[in-house]
């Protein structure tokens, strides 16, 4: 038995090495994904100025395919108390995007008024307490003049389980009824981001998404799902996330391989239709900055897509300080399989230690907005 | 701020105290999940002899649609190698359920044969090589005169990753591009088990399915794909799983609620389709044991299946024999909610240390099924 076994284990080891076929289940569904490529994946080359709204709309399709937003509308949101600050006004809002569901949130209206509105939404593990507290992501935008609406995420914060932050746990949930965490999340912020274009307060047409971190996810589905949006800061790196399972999967002391993100960021057949700069491409000639650099690669094909839209100044991205001279940064086609995280993160130009909003650049980006 | 957050936390307590709306996410999907039951949850009390088979055909069709597997004709598998052992021959093969993809798989065929075979899949960290080892599940069925087909699970044994069972990541890789682990595993079996049809030694109308613990889901996929199957040996204790995650959610000493299972087990949307007793009734009339117990409620509940197909005496379910004295079981309606692992098998029936196949049931049911 051991001497059959220890055979076909040599035959298999050789066949794979040819590419020949693979008995290791985690090799089979790597395969399954290489042969795949996302069905919408942006390739500049083959797309015209006429060919790319038809993409945008197939991208939008997909989105919302995957995102099974109810059908229902929701209830409007409810003030439930207004402070005054020095400089602003801070309210708490209650919204609720589903029957028997409660989601706060924050209002910060600056007495000196930009014209613009902004829906911040946090990173892994922050509150929306922790983003309108002094420096945080709605306090700095509201002090650039910009009325900031705070959100919690799914799982963190007043939406956690008793304490915990669940967002495994509730991912599960979720997915085992056909949903998943970003459609609830999106789903949420959505509910939030048409009760905003219905304050007389808010300019409907100067809404900008600004998400940090996890946050651009949400901000990617609301991107692709409302083109009222005005404009979106991505605070994070830029990421082809299949591209990251695929090759960060250097195996550790004990000879495992994790996956690299976990279960809020599953959304079932999603790999199947884009990755993310497809997404952000998809968002052109809408103004995005990106404040967190990532692969130059990818960079010059989301330009491209301003180009293709007619407005190329539309689009701007920024590294972190650390990789801003282009001397400094690596330049790779292609991520080399079998990367640590660390490893994975310098080959993308990231600095996980400067992960962090970067108002200057968006206060900056904001005035070139206003103009 | 403190003051604001303190003022929302209580006002959500004491109205999720009366069930009224809820800000966690958790306790959101839990609601989700409580107000979604499965579309197809078998009701005896609505159900006729007449309209059982429509929804065993619907119960049919919405396993196919969840499990999603591949179109294409899977190659033939081949013989690798055939070794003479004391009373059976022991043969390997090969199978080909992807293009690229080669899962070895055992055949064990008996001198004296008693006319059946069985397909017989393993639980969770077990290998093929375990089955067919003296007292595994391949042996002990081999040595009641049954040709005994053993398999391995994806993830685990020769199709691990490396030496690592690596179960979850494997899983999350098929998610990702819209499948599932038990999507593939049971393709992979349907894969071999239409390959025992065809093969000469075997006949096509006395073919069983083994399975144990983890098992039995693959088991349950193909009872409801293939009609053709003459029996099968459900060798776990029978499970609502639905019920298991909504009431196994004690909290653990840092206050988290884990997931009762892990990846493996996820396939999005089932939870929306049946349970596993109602996929358990809709095998009748075929022969089904049931051989680790569980709730007598649900036993119940199959066996009024079995009467409506019209052969009662076709299902025959065991408790542990810790639990074999109704005056020793738990007789619930409702599992209560709150409860750990512990608890949840003890109000379940479970006697986890004498969890094994069971042979001396599964061989008088044989002899039972031959007449």
């Amino acid at each position: 038995m051991k001497r059959l076994y220890s055979i076909l284990i040599g035959l298999t080891a050789a066949l794979c090495a040819f590419g020949q076929p693979a008995t290791s289940t985690r090799l089979v569904a790597e395969q399954i994904m290489r042969n795949n490529p996302p069905r919408l994946y942006f390739k500049p080359e083959t797309m015209t100025p006429d060919s790319f709204p038809r993409w945008q709309a197939q991208m939008s399709e997909a989105m919302a395919r995957l995102m099974k937003h109810p059908q229902a509308q929701a209830a409007p949101p409810k003030l439930e108390s207004s402070q005054r600050k020095e400089g602003y006004t801070l309210e708490r809002w209650l919204s609720f995007p589903l029957d028997s569901v409660v989601v706060p949130f924050y209002v910060m209206i600056p007495d000196s008024l930009s014209g613009f509105s902004a829906l911040c939404i946090p990173g892994f593990g922050q509150t929306k307490e922790r983003l309108i507290s002094e420096n945080g992501q709605g306090w700095q935008l509201m002090k650039e003049g910009v009325i900031a609406v705070v959100v919690d995420n799914p799982s963190c914060g007043e939406l956690n389980d008793g304490g915990v932050n669940d967002y495994v746990v509730s991912s599960r949930f979720l997915l085992e009824m056909g949903w998943s965490w970003l459609g609830l999340a999106s789903w949420q912020d959505k509910v939030i981001l048409d009760w905003m274009k219905t304050d007389p307060r808010i300019d409907a047409n100067n809404i900008i998404v600004s998400g940090f971190s996890l946050g651009t996810e949400p901000l990617m589905v609301l991107g692709l799902l409302d083109p009222t949006i005005k404009a979106f800061v991505y605070n994070d790196f830029l990421c082809r996330t299949r591209e990251r399972a695929l090759t960060m999967n250097k195996r550790d002391a004990n000879g495992h391989r994790p996956y690299p993100n976990n279960l809020e960021h599953l959304i079932p057949g999603f790999f199947l239709e884009f990755d993310f700069p497809d997404i952000v491409a998809a968002l052109a000639p809408r103004p995005v900055i990106c404040t967190e650099g990532g692969m130059d690669r990818d960079f010059r094909i989301v330009a491209q897509a301003f180009e293709l839209a007619g407005a190329p100044d539309n689009f701007e991205s920024h590294h972190y300080p650390k990789y801003a001279d282009p001397a400094n940064r690596v330049q790779l086609e292609e991520m080399p399989n079998g990367v640590d995280r660390d490893e994975f993160f310098r080959l993308a130009n990231v600095d996980p230690p400067s992960h962090g909003y970067k108002i200057p650049l968006v206060s900056a980006w904001l005035k070139k907005l206003n103009k």
